[in-house]
């Protein structure tokens, strides 16, 4: 069986088990948690030398790490991923605009003030993080305020991987109800069949 | 024809140059320093919302945003990028680690030190930036050290993206020859037929 190591309240993790829960492929989840030094022993990092999770673990024992190269993986020949063409290249366009321009603010706001809990030790990180997160939003409001996905006319792999930290960047301080056009995206896609949320800080 | 906005000395923006010329693509380039605000003209902005460079334009008009993006797309049904696949997703494992794990240190402490040469300004980021960026560099020699290629056994987009800041690394302070598999990479690449290195800072 498929094997996912991963922490549960990350959204690149997230993005592993929900491609595999929406593509039928039964997993197991090894938690491994990052921030307490288990992406660090000598047994992950001889599975992934860079220490991250997601990692997936094929029954072949092949090693999938990048939660965005994961959700490509297993998105294939899926309504999840067009073809190649231009439609494939506009997913791969929010793909590393995700990885790059949102993630590195948003997902760090919301660990540094929900679970780390750290964010007033990092004053300047924090502002960063505000500054550059609220311009990745606006970035997608730009978009999804006039359409319903983010490419194309469905949703795709683009979709989850933004979905992944957005629909809980209130944990990190951001207001959705700013960016309507996001917000009607996040509900638009938590009714789609089998989408399952990140779980919440407590 | 095919027009690029980059800047010279912007290995992403080589990336885009790159993969043109090494598919036989007629392009223009026209300078846009994100340096100096070129990117966040309201001109730019209404060709790229997200303010950077490289963006490529096609002949009818179509916008592709994201270094990486570029790459795929114009090496679909080339010897750059293999078919849908492990093989392919060997590649989208490095693309993604270069944007993540790898340009935000490496690119940013070339930058720093050559070229906006602020670095003593920002002694905590530069430090970042050494520590991560030579992690990066060691995941590189991991596989390096032992094969010609990043994935597979020819060169792909994968290792185009890689090159890129790493050809350049010495900019920002790091000794490729403490990685010897690394810098017999890049010399190996340099070697490819049609590869035209970056500029170097004068």
């Amino acid at each position: 069986m498929i094997a996912v190591y991963g922490m549960a309240v990350s959204g690149n993790c997230w993005k592993a088990a929900q491609i595999l829960r929406l593509t039928g492929r039964p997993f197991r989840w090894i938690e491994t948690d990052g921030n307490t030094g288990g992406t660090r022993t000598p047994e992950f990092l001889a599975i992934n030398p860079n220490g991250k999770v997601p990692v997936v673990v094929l029954d072949d024992g092949t090693v999938i790490t990048e939660s965005n190269a994961i959700l490509l993986h297993f998105a294939e020949a899926t309504a999840w991923l067009p073809p190649p063409g231009l439609a494939r290249t506009g997913v791969m366009e929010w793909l590393f605009f995700e990885q790059y321009s949102h993630e590195p603010y948003i997902a760090v706001a919301r660990n540094l003030t929900s679970y780390a809990k750290t964010a007033a030790q990092f004053p300047e990180r924090m502002a960063q993080c505000m500054e550059r997160g609220a311009q990745a939003l606006a970035v997608m409001e730009r978009r999804l305020g006039a359409h319903d996905w983010l490419t194309g006319n469905g949703p795709t792999v683009a979709d989850l991987a933004l979905f992944a930290y957005t629909h809980v960047a209130n944990e990190g301080g951001f207001d959705l109800s700013v960016y309507p056009g996001v917000a009607a995206w996040v509900a638009r896609l938590t009714a789609v069949p089998g989408m399952v949320g990140l779980a919440r800080a407590g």
